[in-house]
């Protein structure tokens, strides 16, 4: 079994070893049928291509590692779910890393990964609020390609592919002013982050524009578990009796639900809702839940795609490119819109 | 820089060498913080531990694989999530393989996995309609143990993790016939798989206990895509026009919700539907949705720990544990029970 190689493979198919080759590579380029031919044979024969062994001669490891802040998110994993798409069609295949949001273990991931483990790296930053990032410097050194999405870090030179947070949090306020809301709660998790900065700018810049008062109150910092966020909202909403809620993120929504059922409060009657939400069955929720969808799916093509060019172009640099998608409102029942 | 090693790291925190290498490792045998001071420290210093070259000397990759059909599914992300979670303690990362469902993509997989990339391999199946996995037995010589998750091959003798599908398959469709239905249309994806086989047996045997005739045309064959399951749903329920509605699938029931808002059909007037599912958010669909739960997270976590014990068992076997898991049922508006 084990005499069984590549040229003895070709040959006895009679067809070159190149050819052979990209038949185990999962590349396009190779008519079907030969492929199929190919690896039916190669089955027969027990052969099995040495890639960790060519892998090293080409020093890649046909690995991409992608770092987020969490799994349990739908978000990224809408986001993870484009990277596979299109590194599957590179052949190449993806390591997780999930920080929990903790700065340390992203730089003992970036740190472990630096070692040539990846030939290159998709990451939503978990350490915004840590001033220091130096340790990124060093994939730069190892030319190993970063490309950040969602979360970045404004200060690394690398690509990045961001949304429209600042407009499309805008959009949301003014969306709930329009429909008659006038003490607007703002649920956030990650206040520090740029992106939380940039949803709060625009949640401010709307409020002001419609003469609107801005209430720090009103900002309700919440947490990345739905429990305790049951838990605040049991405690902000009869409190404070906001008549709209902007959810910044689509659990603070699902857990404001929850409360609103048990408290008897009425969405939309007393009280309209507007979320930032991957969530694809928000129109079949009770009421249909108004959202800013974020094309995540998009998000994750998009950054794979640049992180790719980074790659294949060799270049120590990852491209400077700075991409940014377009969120979509959706007004539904839960702000008293046509569902 | 490069002149730092583990050794003078030790030496300037006066501490041994195999506290320090803990420290890198993700280990929980360490006191919190020692480890933090070390770490500070190694910052400080720009060391950073080779863990590549370690691994080698150890011929460990630190790695485990997980093989799934889909990535787009709320099961498989949250059985993924359940790994993630036990492989991290462990100071372990995951790399992911989706087959899309496609049996040469798993084959291929398996033989790029036997050349020691990962320690370990936790795997739901895609090739049950295939009759042959003797690749999978390249495993067992290359001492790589595999455990399997919720779809399994069962001649392969390997650590498997499922849930009770029989049974709550049963459960699900005596539910419906208790609420008053006659007409139960079992909507299915894989007939082939054993899981599918168990279900649908599940399914037949409960309308024969309940004296139903079992009626071939009324379990509909759908697909993996949502929109070809609108059309089949779109021609099956006006024809067949079943009372009840038994979803194999979550997605199908998804798909159901949307064509009967659609055909003005009401749930559950007209129509009872229930679904294995792993949704968080079925209690907040209109109307909210009776499920048969699966442990979906819990299956990661149960897999990942028998792959672990047979890892640090260092045998050449996987056990041949067979761990079968209880799905709940949960009766909601959908199926006319209080929600």
């Amino acid at each position: 079994m084990d005499t069984i190689n590549i040229k003895k493979l070709a040959k006895e198919l009679n067809l070159s070893t190149s050819t052979v080759s990209r038949a185990f590579r999962n590349n396009n380029d190779i008519n079907k049928e030969t492929k199929e031919r190919i690896l039916k044979r190669a089955r027969e024969l027990g052969y099995q291509p040495n890639h960790y062994a060519s892998n090293l001669r080409e020093r890649k490891s046909r690995t991409i590692a992608v770092i987020v802040p969490e799994l349990a998110n739908n978000f990224f994993l809408q986001a993870i779910n484009g990277l596979e798409q299109v590194a599957s069609t590179k052949g190449y295949h993806i390591l997780i890393y999930v920080t929990n949001d903790n700065y340390e273990k992203e730089i003992s991931f970036i740190n472990h990964l630096s070692n040539g483990r990846v030939d290159g790296i998709m990451m939503s930053a978990s350490g915004e609020s840590a001033k220091e990032h130096n340790y990124l410097h060093k994939l730069k050194e190892k030319n190993i390609p970063l490309v950040f999405f969602d979360r970045i870090y404004e200060e690394i030179e690398a690509a990045k592919v961001t949304t429209d947070d600042y407009e499309s949090s805008f959009q949301a306020t003014e969306h709930l002013i329009q429909a008659g809301c006038k003490d607007i709660a703002f649920l956030v998790i990650h206040k520090n982050l740029s992106i939380g900065k940039k949803r709060l700018l625009g949640y401010r810049d709307a409020l002001q524009r419609h003469g609107l008062p801005y209430r720090e109150e009103l900002v309700v910092d919440c947490s990345h578990e739905l429990e305790p966020n049951e838990e605040i909202l049991r405690q902000v909403l009869p409190t404070l009796k906001p008549d709209g809620l902007f959810a910044s993120v689509e659990r603070l929504a699902i857990a404001a639900y929850y409360v609103c059922q048990d408290l008897g409060i009425r969405i939309p009657e007393d009280l309209k809702i507007i979320s930032f939400s991957s969530l694809e069955i928000a129109p079949l929720l009770n009421p249909s839940l108004s959202t800013i969808t974020q094309p995540a799916f998009e998000m994750g093509t998009q950054a794979a795609t640049l992180l790719f060019a980074a790659m294949e172009g060799g270049t120590v640099q990852a491209k400077t490119d700075q991409v940014v998608l377009k969120s979509t409102l959706v007004p539904r029942q839960s702000t008293g819109t046509a569902g």
